[in-house]
């Protein structure tokens, strides 16, 4: 058999971020760079995206080091999407300053011969609109995954309901699963959510850890305690990639690998925010991912 | 040997409370009452606290029954501490409508001698002036908690820091955390309040769930998923007292227990804000206590 892979589709993108840490400008961000690093540290990766001709080599040659295959990673002519924003002081909250879609606008990729409908898929958080679309052309058989956020409920809430019924598991943050659901109680939110037709759904509560819900089995993960968080610029989108690519190695959704599944994401997100970017993410070895997920254990074990 | 008994001393108030799942007028409330009824599932309890002319028989014979020692529990001339709060809808923040001390102001309590100095002591959240005259009058050589609350940060800082380099457990939220410390982050939260003297600190982050530090040891523990919250006063007395009298009952403060005693009194506290005053607590039984443990501890296992 061959081993599966993880294929994921979604923004790579130059962020220029400011925190109570400093600023940041023109780094590699998006959601699909940081779904991406976060999955190759359990499993291959297809990673389907597009940049413009201002895109290194370098970046190429860091995802293929990676294991992360490039060859749905489409380079054209004109800019990388570019987004803008700056943190509140709690880092609890951002204002965005600047997006510009660039190449990304309209894009509408190549599907590799790499990606295999066998595989897994992670919809990293984009329009849905596309999520749908790359959805139909692959044609999954493997499991599915939805990452969201609060633009996509607020403008294109048709599309994204649309979706939740093909899909597996949705990944959304604690305000979204409220806005999605017209709930404030995020147990009646997961009902609401589940009654629309997904299976599985993760709600993010950044600091404060994780909610995971299906029928018949609910489980809560904590946050990572950690004394400096520089920036949490993809967070999320690491959490989703993590949790995707270490069920895409174990290659079975049983309980124990499901509830894993979120510590290890929650644990890859704790290097993420550690720095600005990726270096938090790429800083990080087997070796410490290991030493983290087992002071976790200590930390919440009782 | 006797067994050991847990010492409260706090308020008993008569509270008005709105949230919006209603209004109750002058119900049972006050720090003293829910941290006494959370400590009764596990441990003897000695009441000390105050109250008014107006306050009915029944009220002492409830606590007598739950294993509540009243004899700590004056009955003087006057009306009975009333308190008044309007919830926000989401229930995270509350006003302060009226505040009537009554029989409390200037209160200096008669020690009753059931209170004996080897038993443990929880100073729950009072004044912390009244808290060191108490502490000073028992002498305690048994484990020390004082809870805490922002007004007392606020307006009382000198004496309660004061009161930490005698206490073992200081318990507080996480935004009184960060007040005491003029740090935003809760590690670091932790170690300034450490560095004034306090063995153990236990940050309470409401439907987040809890924190515990202590030299050598730290822990988190997520909070119950409730469907219903009807009204949050009194969790964290609740849960202070649940917590210090599982320790009492367990009479060695090893890491095990103390871990387990804030899952207790995190479920304890979930049982509270399920309704208005102390309803949710004493309709629970130490069956149904049990079986939403158990619950707890399918929901964060992995």
């Amino acid at each position: 058999m061959t081993r599966k892979k993880l294929s994921i589709i979604g923004s790579v993108a130059f962020d220029t971020v400011e925190t109570c840490h400093g600023r940041r400008k023109n780094v590699l961000g998006g959601s699909a760079t940081f779904a991406s690093l976060g999955a190759s540290f359990f499993s291959p990766v297809n990673l389907i995206s597009v940049v413009g001709a201002d895109f290194p080599e370098k970046h190429f040659k860091m995802f293929e080091r990676l294991n992360i295959d490039t060859a749905g990673l489409e380079k054209k002519k004109g800019r990388t999407f570019r987004w803008a924003a700056r943190y509140d002081p709690d880092l609890l909250h951002r204002k965005t300053l600047s997006v510009n879609l660039n190449v990304f606008d309209g894009f509408r990729p190549e599907i590799p011969e790499t990606v295999r409908p066998s595989d897994n898929l992670l919809l990293a958080n984009i329009d849905p609109e596309l999520q749908d679309w790359i959805f139909r052309r692959v044609d999954p058989s493997g499991l599915v995954a939805c990452d969201t956020m609060n633009i996509w409920i607020e403008n294109k809430k048709k599309h994204l309901l649309k979706l939740l019924k093909k899909i597996d598991i949705l990944l959304l943050n604690d305000e979204e699963a409220r806005q999605l659901s017209g709930e404030k109680n995020l147990l009646e939110a997961a009902k609401f959510i589940s009654s629309a037709g997904v299976r599985m759904i993760v709600i993010k509560k950044g600091e404060h850890g994780a909610l995971f819900f299906s029928r018949g089995l609910s489980f809560i993960v904590p946050a990572y305690l950690l004394e400096n968080v520089t920036d949490p610029t993809g967070a999320g989108d690491t959490f989703a990639g993590a949790m995707m690519g270490y069920l895409t190695m174990k290659n079975r959704n049983s309980e124990t690998n499901l509830r894993r599944s979120l510590v290890y994401g929650t644990i890859l997100a704790s290097f993420t925010v550690e720095k600005f970017s990726i270096d938090g993410l790429v800083g990080t070895t087997k070796g410490r991912l290991e030493k983290r997920v087992k002071h976790f254990e200590k930390l919440t074990r009782y």
